[in-house]
Order: structure tokens, then C-alpha cells, then sequence
């Protein structure tokens, strides 16, 4: 570091994102990015918004514009209260309820309550990256649980827990999690409690896609199931827009005040005319209206790249369709290394997430991250056929040269 | 801790803001307070605000909805980087510019870059209770460093880094300082510059005040004086509405990678709606023709406290008349303890800030913060009179009894 400057230890562990240099490189107009995890913006309800900061700007502007408390928009988070008492978590009240300057900062909030350098912190295998990221900061180990096809497994985390005396937590997305769009069943959310009941390992868990489900709502919240045990984290960013950075937490009550302390310390409160206008959109009932739609908007992308996965990725290719979410997630055949070929990808006009990135342990080359929800279903199969011709290319020339790197082939 | 929550050592630190907590306190309608930091509401522009809300929902909607660069809205960087130059920082270019979620987040990512546990920062005497707070979670040492009117005195800062291995950097107000309202003259910059250039200890630079000057704009920043080796924070809070959450650094290139992963950690990016409207607005050039109207205001307000304090205070009561900003900082007769008075303060329906919350060694008793910008200048003069009459009749008390706590008074 260039004098006079000197670096906290933590500052090492501050590194660039690879999903963002990777959406700045797929910003190219040529590229089909399946690599973001960009809601529709046809989804977003910009009519009703922009009458809801009229409205808020002319009934209440002082009040929106100034100062306000941390803990957020009393109404707001009456709201957010009442829709978790629907959901099932009977205990859930406003006063537990804190606004976040989007789901992002509730994890570094929880992070630096709840985390220790050298401190252990059970992840799924694989995790959200972007969680990864909120937590570094505070220096925690990571260790990620075996997990199947409805995510981490309760014997992961329970010898986990008899083998690690600083287990701070462990971190989970239930519904249709990213990257790998699963959804956890109510069985294996009544098994993964009974455990962390057990050997008292706190659940954090992560629900930013619990409204974005196809057929069926997901089962109820582990935080219904062990309300003492589980900080329960959401966001407004998937079912009206990110650019409000709007999310929220709902804390046990011993962690509530450290937790809102940490918010203050963090950025003071949420923008308060966001969090009005979020609210008056809520009291007017735009949800309910609006989320049906953008649940057969993204169920149509789903079925579409499904459709097209099956046409065109070569043999041996494997994934799950998702029941809601954003996300779809691939297993290539053996020998591929996703990382290695983004570059052809990328050549070959479409961009995705290598699945490296979401492990913990940098393990899952054979893996990669395919977003649903930006394109429409005509570029969605586009996209894919590229991604396919890509693969086969690989693939062909690993058969005839099994010693080359897929990075150098097309 | 309930079981099974296991806190991080640094929540240790997160405790309640005895402003806010003062704030709430303050807020019975029969309480005139002079304790907050509230940008007079009459100064929001909310018709431009309104206006411009609107202008970008219907020009730009889905970009200002959907989720948007960490580094903040590229025009709006641009601006900043403009503005910086006209104030003498010849080098301000958009590309060291981060946009922040009010300059609290600045000071927060500043922390998290530079301060180790047990590092140590050199701050003023008295120093900004809410960079305290900011800086605290990330466990530094405080060193609060003899300062006079015009702020930290060049002595002090070079025997302290002579002294100290691991001077981190010094955060300094200049302008208008909150709580003290002091103001650093030129030549008191230079010699601190040059001081710390000498020994290579890094300047925070904090400047949330310096457009709110009443007869002449403040001296050139200690960012242009060493550019290098300072850190600039501002904010849009004071001069627009806080409620939008807006602040902004300018960092030293070899520092703005690392702020910038803070940044995403922290909440990925800042609301890019809010950002978008004030880039609109300063476009449109309303801060040259708003601020005039806010600076003479805030005058006028700082007369009526002035003269208030010079009627209704006891003798021996010592302040200086601020040449901008937002506060008169006050050291009361010997003997008395703002703390300790402050429940009869209460009592007969005013509100202040104790100064000792400003100390970073708990120092500062006889000393307290008022705030002459949230009320009219009748009401400051009637909040002055009762703070007078609450601390005239501790006087008297203690002159009856000198052993008694003024607490126990009135």
C-alpha cells in the first residue's frame, strides 16, 4: 500500500466480486447474460411507484425527508410483521422487525454481531455468494455442509456441531436458493431444526425468493419452527424493486438491540421516503395484485430454458428445474471446467456464473449459474444454444485431445 | 447472551447512541430541543424533490429500479468530482468518487479499511459522537488529541505520532465541527498537513458542514493541501434532506479499491433512484439557488441563539458564535456537570447534547452541544431561557451547598 496508508488485516479479505466484473463484462451488447441476478425490470410496478412517491412527497414530505429511526418505518415494519405472522411465525412483531438498506445489509449486520475472526460459520455447499462477501469482512472460517438436492444435510451439520466448539451459526437459503434453486422440504426443515435445536447451532437464514414460487408457496420459514434460534432475513429487491435497497431482518429479542446498534453504525437508518413509499404500496395491497404475474412471467423463463437445456446441452449434463426462484444450476459432464470456458462463452456471445465461486472451498469447477429472470424466452433459448454449441465444442475437443485444457479449445 | 446466541467480541462496543436515545426522549411535544442534529425541515426543496422523483420515474425508470453499480450513479459521480475541483482539489476526478448510503456509511468503510483491533486514531477534542460510533465496532484505540478554537492543535497530532507505532490516521472536522462548531482558519490547516505529512499519518477529513457558511465559504480542504494522504467524506444530508441517504468520498486511488469491496459487502450499492433524483437536481442547478436561502436561515437562527445565551446565561459561562454549521458548543461555570443537569433540563422542557458523549476519554462534563437550526428563533430564544433558569438555579444551589450534586438541584 502506497505511504501513508496502512490496511486493516480485514481489508485483505475485501476482494472484487467475480459476479460483478462478470456483469460488467456482459453488459456488452452482443452478450446474452445468463450471469446476473437481475429481476425482470418488466416486473417492476414503476406506475404505482412513482404514484406512491407523489403521494408521499406531497402528504408527508418533512417527515420523509428527514432524519429517521434506525430500527425503521414503524408501519413498515408493522407490515412486514404481519406478513410473517401469515407465513407462520406467530411470534413475529414489529419490534423485532429491523429495515435494512437492502437483504445485503442485514448479512453484514449479522456478521458483525454474530462472527469472530477464526470464528466458524456452517455454509451450504453450494452458498450465496454474495454472503460469502457480507461475512468475510469479520474473518469467520467457512465451512461448507455437504448438502443434496434440497440443500445442506442435517448429519453435515450435526457432526459439524460435535467437532467445532466455535460454530457461530450456520447459514442457509431454503427457498429456491442461489445459485442452486433448491428448495428445502418441510421434512428436511423439521430435520436441520431438530438438529441445530439440539446441538444449539443458531440458524441464519436467507429468504429473498420465498415469493417467487411456480405452483405451490414454499413450507413455512424455519424461523416458525425455532423462532429463538433463527434471524430470519428478506428483502423487497424480488417482488418490487432493488433499486429501493430495501430489505429487512426479524431478530430474536436478546439479538435485536445489537443488531439495531450495528445499523446505526452502519448508515444511521434506510432511506425514509423509500421505506413510505414501499409502505403505501403494501397498504394498497400491490403485492397481491402484482406477484401472480411476476410468478407466471418467471415460470414461462423457467420452462423455456428448461426446454432449451434439454435441446441443447450435450449428454451428461445435469440439473433440477426449479419450483420458483431465479435459477437454474448445472453439473457439466466430466472433464469440464466452467471457470475455464466462460472465456469461449463469452466469445460465443453468453455470459453465466461459474459454480466456483459459490463454494466455499473454491471446490465445484464442473459447476455454473444460469439466471432465468432477465431474458426473455425467445433470448433464453438463444443463449442456451450458444452455451450448448460452446459445450460440445469442449467436449469434442476433450475427446480427441483428453490431455488439453478446455480453457484452449474454440 | 440467551443460549443459543454467541455474540462477536466487537458487539462488545455496538451500545445505544446517547443522542438517539435522547432524541426520543426530546420528542414529548412540551420539550423544546436544542439536542438534535435535524436539518431545519423548511429547508427541503420538496417541490424540486417532488418534481424530480417524477422526472426520473417516467425518463429512466427501469434503470433507476433495477440494481446498479457499487461505485454509485456515474453522472452523479461526475458531479461530485466537479464540485470538488471548484473547492480546490485539483485532482478530483469521478473515478475516485464512491457513492455512499449517507457519509455515515463513509465513515463505517473508512473504519473497516484502516482499523485493525487495537490500532490507534487520533481524533479532535471534542470529536463527532456518531464517528465514534462508526469507528468502534472495528476496536481501534482513541486518542483524542489538545485542541483549541480552531480545532486540533499541529503539537498535539506530532507528539502523538512520534509517540505511537500504529497511528492509523487522524479524523478531523474542519469545518463548523460537530459538536463545537469551530472553525480550522488556513494557516491552522497547513500546519496540520504539514505535520502529518511529516510523521505519514493519514487525514480523514469529515465534511458534512462546510456549505452552510454564513458569511464566507470555509479555506480550502485539507484534501487539497495533501491529496494523497487525505480521505474526504461528504454528504448530501445537510445541504438537501437526509432522508434520501446520500453521502459520497473522495479516496486516494490506492484506497478506493478496498473502499469500494467495503461498499459491496456492505449493501452492494447505494438507492439509485435517490441518486439519479439528486444528480437531477444538481443539473438543474438548485443548490445555487437554495443554498443561499439555507445559509441565511442558519444565520439568522445562530443570531437569535447568540443573543439568547448572552441574556439569559449565567456569567462564567463560556462559547464561541460559530461561523457556520449547525451548533453552539458551550463550557458551563465550574462545578456544574451538563450530564448530571440534564434531567432538570428535561424537567423544565429543554434538550441538549452533555459534551462528555463527544470526549473520547469521557472528559468533558461542564461542556454541551445546541443545536440552532431545528427551531425558530423565538423558540430558541424560549429554550434558551429555560436552559438559563436550570442552570442559574444549580448555581445557586451549589453556592448554598457546595458539596451537593447538581443533579439533586431543582
Amino acid at each position: 500500500m502506497t505511504p501513508p496508508w496502512t490496511l486493516a488485516r480485514r481489508a485483505a479479505r475485501l476482494n472484487p466480486s467475480v459476479i460483478r466484473d462478470l456483469l460488467k463484462c456482459s453488459e456488452r451488447p452482443e452478450i446474452l447474460s445468463l450471469a446476473g441476478g437481475l429481476p425482470a425490470p418488466e416486473t417492476f410496478a414503476v406506475e404505482p411507484m412513482r404514484a406512491a412517491f407523489d403521494h408521499v412527497l406531497r402528504e408527508a414530505p418533512l417527515a420523509a425527508l428527514q432524519y429517521a429511526a434506525s430500527e425503521g418505518h414503524g408501519p413498515l415494519r408493522e407490515q412486514v410483521a404481519a406478513a410473517l405472522r401469515g407465513r407462520g411465525i406467530a411470534e413475529a412483531c414489529a419490534s423485532r422487525v429491523l429495515i435494512t438498506t437492502g437483504s445485503q445489509q442485514g448479512l453484514d449486520l449479522v456478521a458483525r454481531v454474530l462472527l469472530d475472526p477464526g470464528s466458524t460459520l456452517a455454509v451450504e455447499t453450494p452458498t450465496y455468494l454474495g454472503a460469502l462477501q457480507a461475512f468475510s469482512p469479520c474473518e469467520p472460517r467457512f465451512v461448507g455442509l455437504a448438502s443434496d438436492g434440497q440443500g445442506a444435510r442435517p448429519q453435515a451439520l450435526d457432526a459439524l456441531a460435535a467437532a467445532t466448539p466455535d460454530l457461530r451459526a450456520a447459514y442457509l437459503q431454503p427457498n429456491f436458493q442461489n445459485p442452486s434453486g433448491r428448495l428445502m422440504t418441510a421434512e428436511r426443515r423439521a430435520a436441520i431444526v431438530a438438529v441445530a435445536q439440539a446441538r444449539g447451532v443458531p440458524l441464519i437464514e436467507d429468504d429473498p425468493y420465498g415469493e417467487l414460487w411456480f405452483d405451490a408457496p414454499p413450507p413455512a420459514p424455519l424461523a416458525a419452527l425455532w423462532p429463538a434460534g433463527t434471524l430470519l432475513l428478506g428483502s423487497f429487491s424480488k417482488v418490487l424493486a432493488p433499486g429501493l435497497r430495501l430489505g429487512w431482518l426479524l431478530a430474536p429479542a436478546p439479538l435485536y438491540p445489537k443488531l439495531l446498534q450495528a445499523k446505526q453504525a452502519a448508515d444511521l437508518h434506510s432511506p425514509g421516503l423509500n421505506q413510505r413509499v414501499v409502505s403505501a404500496l403494501l397498504d394498497d395491497g400491490l403485492l397481491e395484485r402484482h406477484l401472480p404475474a411476476v410468478r407466471e412471467r418467471y415460470r414461462g423463463q423457467a420452462e423455456a430454458m428448461d426446454a432449451a437445456l434439454r435441446r441443447h446441452l450435450p449428454p451428461g449434463t445435469d440439473w433440477q428445474r426449479p419450483a420458483g426462484g431465479m435459477f437454474f444450476w448445472l453439473r457439466l459432464p466430466a472433464g469440464l471446467d466452467a471457470a475455464a470456458l466462460l472465456p469461449s462463452a463469452l466469445a460465443a456471445g453468453v455470459a453465466y456464473v461459474p459454480g466456483s465461486a459459490f463454494h466455499a472451498d473454491g471446490s465445484g469447477a464442473a459447476t455454473l449459474r444460469l439466471s432465468f429472470v432477465t431474458l426473455s424466452p425467445e433470448r433464453i433459448a438463444e443463449a442456451v444454444a450458444r452455451l450448448g454449441a460452446v459445450l460440445m465444442a469442449a467436449m469434442t475437443a476433450m475427446a480427441a485431445s483428453p490431455t488439453a485444457s478446455p480453457a484452449a479449445v474454440s
